[in-house]
């Protein structure tokens, strides 16, 4: 019991260096392009779960809804995504990728997974699979953990 | 090796909300006590690493080091940390966890590790460990494919 807890500590340990240097990385490989991590993650969302509300894609990156109408406004500003009319919801619009948008989001997926797979070679894709699902069950309990109010995605 | 992509693209899509929650859960168990998730981290630097410069503790937390300076002042005045001359260089004082900073260091450590210990009871500790292993390939090869003047940890 107390190996767990000491192994799941070490791996607590290496997800905010991941986090903090995959951001700079993707920051490097799309700035050049006019795409900042936070404008990368709308179109991936997008790109994933197909047209979403301002809020949606807020909840599922854990953001601010006004930083993500921020990223909206300059993804739309660069011609990757639209706006459109939501059946569900009058007041609150759809945002689509545009085909430029769909192009940009599918490059910049392949361009990552190319890198990705070069990358950890002393581990084999059943390890890695496993880790996948450590890290599934770390995030899990750990959200579970958290007292109501501080669970939701809005500040 | 378009799996290993796939798989590893998986395991960055858990470690920003993993980060994130860790976070929140930290602030939540400790706040109460007058230590932010912050705090925890330098006095945790501290615990492991023993003495060190600010300089020191911002290159091992990834932070500015005008926040981790912060911090520490946070520190001294909760009476968790004091400030001892550096006898390698005058000007940069090594920073020591007092009595009370020891004994929350540890309080935190061991009330952390038994939490975690309760999580994830559907994967081994084997498989836990083969999580780190996954883990620390990454952080190594994605912080290689840094620019440079990104790699540092001072801004």
């Amino acid at each position: 019991m107390s190996d767990r807890g000491e192994l799941l500590y070490q791996v607590l340990g290496y997800v905010r260096p991941i986090t903090l240097d995959s951001a700079r990385a993707v920051e490097q490989l799309w700035r050049p392009h006019g795409v900042t991590v936070g404008m990368r993650a709308v179109l991936d969302v997008l790109a994933s779960a197909g047209p979403m509300t301002v809020p949606g894609v807020a909840t599922l990156l854990d953001l601010a809804r006004q930083g993500v109408q921020r990223l909206v406004n300059e993804l739309m500003a660069e011609g990757f995504v639209e706006s459109q009319p939501n059946p569900r919801h009058r007041r609150s619009a759809l945002i689509v990728l545009t085909t430029r948008g769909e192009e940009m989001a599918a490059r910049i997926r392949r361009t990552e997974l190319e890198r990705l797979a070069e990358m950890v070679d002393e581990c084999s894709e059943e390890e890695i699979a496993i880790a996948t699902r450590v890290l599934a069950g770390l995030a899990r309990d750990i959200h579970a953990q958290l007292d109501p109010p501080s669970g939701g995605g809005d500040q």
